[in-house]
């Protein structure tokens, strides 16, 4: 008598030529398996056509749960946590622009002139937290009797440096996150992260999707990555066609004129669009070379 | 001969009995003084002309700004101090609100179930610091073999655990400035604070523009502070009149039943209203009276 062997997620199950169920289990299956051959394809259609009774079917549910699980939990790539760490960072650079909005704001009340004398926010918060009022207004070449400021107790003004505190807080929290940010791209798409940059790149790979879709978009998409608005305004009032998305924040930018902007970013994304396929393939470093291509092109 | 004084910013003139200069200064018109007599307003009027020629413009200029100078630097009011801090806890409420469920999306990769089943977000972030994934997941009982979150590395699970400390650190931040509000509250205006509570008084306050002018407020107006949405959608629409603004969060509507709220807001808002003037006017404590009255009514 001819054995025949049927494996499906609940096991390895044997049947007689008739095709009627003899025994279930892996061993046993294994057991037998010099005696048995595999079902064809015709067998197999009238085999499974058995696990349709409702005895098979809370079996069935149970495993595909544990599959689709395991599925899901295999399925988290690197480059998840890259979308997610871009997506702090921009989340951090807002909620700070916002709270030292709101410092400055405060600190006003108290010495005007000081706030008003410097511009960038991060100097700003570390001065106020390192010298006061007196200190800074010389420092601005102000004298203390003509500061608009109120003079404020000291009860009043330490709520104030508290938030200056937690600015500088959030300031260093930032910057780790970058730091992060920069080992994770170096991991996970060396070569995106050579051309473009760490925080570039993983804007594209964000504004993208994935790693994935980065690597099958065509290069004039990914130059465009970040200008989806103009590109609309374009379409729809006929506004110049834009030349960059973010990439306009790219350093050879800032090396090159204005002109041949356009023709700069049409480069850099075809150089990204080959280092995305290289990354997500798993490929070599060869960004370096692509690097050295551009870096010829323009100077 | 009879001696005229005039004084304005610029100091005291001394003139003849014809309005003609005679000496200027402080020092030198005082000591006249006892010779010396105020002009008269006709008088006035023509030793101002004086005044308009150019010689006087600059010196003019000069003086008219330190007096605004002064007068700014002693227009902040305390009520100033409120809403830039009711502002703030307003803002560190949003921003932790954001970054939380920043932090959930990103923990959730690794440890999706536990996320799920805590919703309270201050325990999420203090859970999540404190005990690792194994005994997070004990705690709500599922087995490690059947989570969905992926495993992570040490090195992608250390700046997920910084932004929690981040969280950690926000929350206490946001703690302190509300203990300063209290504080703030309790000094400046301690009839409104008593009988709104510091968070909803000031807010009131930040929504009226300034203790003034919610001590100049009709009662139905405080009534529907924070309300301006529904009722321009009342206006527009003829939807239904709102029957409160942001007292619907004060704890005595909790206490009391739905269908009687519009009757606790005006109740709230007529004692708040009589709690601001007093405020403004430096009066003094009658709040707990005030309160009592409206303890009793709802009781």
């Amino acid at each position: 008598m001819e054995k025949i062997i049927f494996t499906n997620v609940l096991g390895s199950f044997v049947f007689d030529e008739n095709l009627r169920f003899i025994e279930k289990g892996e061993e046993k299956a294994l057991m037998n398996k010099h005696k048995a051959r595999e079902s064809t394809i015709k067998q197999s259609k009238i085999i499974l056509s058995n696990f349709k009774s409702k005895e098979y079917f809370e079996e069935f549910y149970k495993k595909n749960l544990v599959i689709t699980k395991k599925g899901l939990k295999n399925s988290v790539k690197e480059d998840l946590l890259v979308t997610q760490t871009i997506s702090l960072i921009k989340e951090q650079t807002r909620v700070i622009n916002t709270l030292v909005k709101r410092l400055r704001e405060w600190y006003e009340i108290y010495n005007p002139e000081f706030s008003k004398s410097v511009h960038d926010h991060e100097s700003f918060v570390k001065l106020i937290i390192k010298k006061d009022k007196k200190e800074l207004l010389k420092e601005i070449k102000i004298d203390e009797k003509n500061t608009m400021g109120a003079d404020l107790e000291k009860r009043d003004l330490e709520p104030m440096m508290e938030l200056a505190k937690e600015m500088e807080y959030l300031f260093k929290a930032k910057e780790k996150q970058t730091e992060y940010l920069e080992d994770l791209m170096k991991r996970t798409c060396p070569n995106v992260n050579e051309i473009a940059g760490a925080v570039i790149g993983a804007e594209l790979i964000n504004l993208a999707g994935s790693l994935k879709k980065l690597a099958e978009m065509p290069s004039s998409t990914i130059q465009l990555l970040g200008a989806e608005k103009a590109l609309f305004r374009h379409m729809r009032t006929g506004a110049k066609v834009p030349k960059h998305g973010i990439l306009i924040q790219h350093p050879l930018m800032a090396k090159t004129k204005k002109e041949i902007h356009g023709k700069v970013a049409r480069a850099l994304a075809d150089k990204i669009s080959i280092a995305a396929k290289v990354d997500y393939f798993k490929g070599k470093f060869v960004a370096d070379k692509l690097k050295k291509m551009l870096e010829e092109k323009f100077s």
